[in-house]
């Protein structure tokens, strides 16, 4: 198979890493040649660190696989699989996706990364919309496997079915979700939670930090190998039915109060970033996330040792 | 330090584990003559499971620290600290505490582990609510880290810093709670993501496993190490400020349609408990919750192994 990135920011360099990591060619394009021209080296180097967790991959013979084009044209002729990953603007969007409809064979699948913006508003104007859908990456992908693929009405089941399919080739994990929704399944989980969480903070109940220690020693040493149901699930002799049940008062009584939708105010957000500057001063943020990937990365290693249920394939 | 377990059910339990572990002496009292019967060796066997991840220790002399005392009186007289865990119901709650405040000297802590009951609903009417609190665990506390402190309005500032500082000799991880609010932080937080996420499938956008799928191969790879501000922090190139300010107007389009909310219905809650007693039969909870602490307490050896900038001595 042959894959192609269009834009090569952050996001479309980390699926270049994704596909050859697992053995395809992939061939870049950028209308920002300066972009284009970073993009190899950054490549190179987020192999190099790949491989001081994985010492099986050939970082020369993965880079080898890498490819600069010329033109859009170019990048896209004989593809299988194109990945956009230009910037979030509607109409810069529509714009890339008539250029890639135009000139990618008939059989590729042309996806977006986009997070923001709903299929149906930069897919369905294209002749060929059963063939284009959004693939949404949680950053960065290539060290991060959730995958949320989402089609517009006009996407066809087929295209997604193939996507989930490319996806699993590569290491990654895919869902699929059922019809459109804003933020997905992700964003809308974590912006929930966040939500509360600077409800919480805005209030003044605790701080930023106690926050963070609810999640990094309580709820993330669970949600890490199960979701929220099966914590449920594992919280009652009954089940999760025994779970609610014993917990509806409590659980009602909460749901009412939460604030979900409480909005990032000036003073909430700069309280933040103060506390959170002084640990990582925004000049450092490269080098931080470096560390997270790796930190990432040898996470998912010990949970797949530490996981004896799981299918080995699918990871 | 002596410490007391006044109830000792699965919480109870959990907390004498934590005393003895920690080196301390427990006495051991319930009102229900068989679930003390049963509490000592189901000790012993929580003991042994965590002597599989930390070798060195030393499961005889920990056990060696376990008494049972005959009456609640017996278990009083002398303590430290003094750990309430009966049921969840707040007469109950109010009579336990007027019988401890009776019996147990002076200076002695008398915690709850209540996770539903506000402290001043059942600590306000004591003649010392001053040295009376909320610690409340995260299930299992000696396999989980994080403990939440919350007082009542009479509830002395000294006592929470006395608790907190014997909870992290405890090697546990305690916050505390500037005021009083329902669910306190975790189960605000855990809530608030598991009514989206009922939302989300009662809506028909995706499937229990895919909300499963999401927080193991997704959000939680990064919350097992950092909190969600920290994880905008990171996210943006001029950390959590950039965060907000790209991010405003897809946060704002998602916060409004978020319903978290979303009443736990009966339909919803048939078809998780279905899902989920295929892989997990509810015969078989017991069996998975132990597999699920061994989990954790690997899952929180190996992220204190990765962790260059923690304080060894916290956790």
């Amino acid at each position: 198979m042959n894959f192609t990135c269009i834009g090569v920011g952050n996001v479309g360099r980390s699926w270049a890493v994704a596909f050859v990591r697992a053995g395809f060619q992939v061939r870049l394009w950028d209308k920002d040649s300066e972009s284009l021209a970073k993009a190899q080296p950054l490549i190179r180097k987020a192999l190099e660190d790949l491989a001081v967790i994985d010492s099986s991959l050939n970082i020369d013979k993965a880079f080898d696989l890498v490819q600069i084009s010329e033109t859009l044209q170019e990048a896209v002729v004989g593809a299988d699989y194109v990945q956009e990953s230009v910037a979030e603007n509607v109409d810069i969007k529509r714009q890339v996706f008539t250029a890639l409809e135009k000139h990618a064979s008939k059989h590729c699948i042309l996806a977006s990364s986009t997070s923001a913006i709903p299929a149906s508003e930069f897919l369905e104007h294209l002749s060929s919309p059963e063939r284009c859908l959004i693939a949404h990456p949680v950053n960065p992908p290539h060290v991060i496997p959730l995958v949320e693929l989402c089609g517009s009405p006009l996407t066809a089941p087929e295209t997604l079915e193939r996507t989930k399919s490319i996806m699993q080739k590569l290491g990654q994990t895919p869902i699929v979700l059922n019809k459109e929704v804003d933020g997905f399944i992700l964003n809308r989980l974590q912006w929930a939670l966040l939500g509360e969480a600077m409800h919480l903070v805005g209030e003044g109940y605790c701080s930023v930090e106690d926050i963070d220690l609810v999640l990094s020693k309580g709820l993330a040493l669970r949600w890490a190998f199960m979701g929220p149901f099966e914590v449920g699930h594992l919280n009652a002799t009954q089940g999760i039915q025994g779970y609610f049940d014993t917990l509806q008062d409590a659980l009602k009584r909460v749901q009412n109060s939460l604030q979900t939708g409480y909005p990032p105010n000036t003073q909430l957000v700069s309280q933040a970033h103060t506390v959170l500057s002084k640990r990582i001063p925004v000049s450092d943020i490269p080098e931080f996330q470096a560390k997270r990937d790796q930190r990432i990365l040898k996470l998912r290693r010990h949970l797949e040792s530490t996981d004896l249920t799981a299918d080995k394939n699918d990871t």
